[in-house]
């Protein structure tokens, strides 16, 4: 008990600590093929305000792109995002913008993507905390994917952000693969080209966003199994923390609570899902998940 | 060199070998991440003749559903198959005989579908080798696969057959994740039931079969990088091999050409693809493949 108490080092004692070990204790009874553990990613891994960093990569690359191009400031949508008025941007919409920023990288190779996620990451700060991006991964998280992944776990981080955003980065902050990168995809063009086929980025999105059920049904298509752990933040994760929860022996749900004005943030975990339902705190206490307070149960929040 | 020869002992000298060694020695100029290795499943790494593993699970079902409910086998699909007359294969068709037959699943839990794969597979035996059909994998690419492992590759296994059918039998048989398993999916319905989240099979492919160019794409939406290395045997492989063949640095495109009426089958890869092109054999030798010929590379076929 005193060595896997040394092994999360970030974490305060209390419930959600003793619960986190209890599973970690718990899990030998897992059969291997059954350990996997799904991340959602903004706001449980990394943090996601005061703006998404996603946002931020897109409107780095917006404001890059009007420069040379000053017409492509005048369309509803990146006018709204450029002039910042709260006002523009409710009548817009996030959905609207979100899709519009994304095709400024239509026609581009799947490469050249990576490697323009990878320059921002490298470089680009959170306005309002003064930290690297990079470096606004949750420590007590990172400590508790090592964890699991020393029981054998596979980890996955299932986001509503862009798949191949995420994917630019998971193996370097979280050692995940990205066929372990469960996220909101765009579509590729296939084209057979001189030198082998070459696929392109649209503007398009393959299938539905990766939010609320849908969370459920692509971790199926594209990992094949049920995890029996999940952590998330807004009511977007419910029906997958629901789904860990749920499974057969031994599984845990984790809930992260923003409520530390303080070191990070404080806001409800409303999340853009589709469907309104309960809060997802009270979900979480109805049914019995771990509840993560930042406030009270992180000794660390940032590495 | 000695000690790298002795790692392929099913492969007999020769230049398939020769050219695989020489790509597992290129591998470590290789970036870790890119290390990614794709492998068709029927006729690369199982035995499809005379009939597709997958099929003959299916038939086995439908005679099974059959005996208790005589009316099934009238319908056109369904009495052509049991039948077995060719002219009426032949005028109804593969693709709608085989998602008639993927419809005698709909309404399972995905869970419950893998355990009738794995019954299946426990028990089933090929027709005409008279051998288990997990006993039908290819022991030279299993030698392959462990090579390509030991050298941090991922591998996965690109399918034309059904993702959760392979899914279920791909740890025991190549040691690999349901998440790297690549093939035709079914759709599964959502539904939020009282005890959590409930995903039933339905008869609905998602998206495209996996073949030919959707190899491609399928490979980049759900594992999200490029191989430099693809295996196959059929012309429904032909875009997944020029894929890894057009790679940047060291890259391998391994043919297997089924030339052995004796130990195993003699037939030209042709496969299932929809777009019809010059026979495989020769795209390889044009391009430069490298072409592993059963009778002549391989010293065992079987384990």
């Amino acid at each position: 008990m005193t060595e896997e108490r040394a092994a999360l080092p970030s974490w305060r004692p209390g419930q959600a600590r003793d619960e986190i070990l209890a599973f970690l204790e718990a899990s030998g009874q897992i059969p291997p093929e059954d350990r996997l553990a799904c991340f959602d990613n903004d706001g449980t891994l990394w943090c996601e305000r005061p703006r998404y960093i996603q946002l931020e990569f897109l409107l780095h690359h917006l404001q890059q792109r009007v420069q040379t191009d000053p017409a492509l400031g005048t369309t509803p949508e990146f006018s709204a995002v450029l002039s910042g008025d709260a006002a523009a941007l409710e009548q817009v919409g996030l959905p609207r913008i979100a899709m519009a920023l994304t095709g400024l990288f239509a026609g581009l190779p799947a490469d050249r993507f990576k490697v323009l996620v990878r320059e921002f990451m490298a470089a680009a700060a959170n306005p309002a905390l003064g930290r690297p991006h990079r470096s606004t991964v949750y420590r007590p998280m990172l400590e508790l994917v090592d964890e699991l992944r020393l029981r054998g776990f596979a980890i996955a981080v299932v986001t509503g952000g862009g798949t191949e955003f995420v994917r630019a980065v998971s193996q370097e902050l979280y050692g995940v693969d990205p066929e372990r990168v469960v996220g909101t995809l765009i579509e590729y063009d296939f084209a057979d080209g001189e030198g082998g086929p070459v696929l392109t980025r649209t503007n398009r999105v393959s299938g539905t966003l990766n939010d609320g059920p849908d969370k459920v049904s692509h971790i199926q298509a594209q990992l094949g199994r049920r995890p029996v752990f999940a952590a998330g933040n807004t009511s977007g994760d419910r029906e997958m923390l629901t789904w860990a929860e749920t499974a057969d022996g031994p599984s845990l749900a984790l809930l992260v609570d923003h409520d530390d004005e303080e070191r990070e943030f404080s806001y409800p975990g409303t999340g853009e899902s589709a469907t309104p339902t309960e809060p997802i705190t009270d979900v979480a206490h109805r049914r019995g998940w771990t509840v993560a307070s930042i406030a009270r149960d992180w000794a660390e929040v940032f590495p």
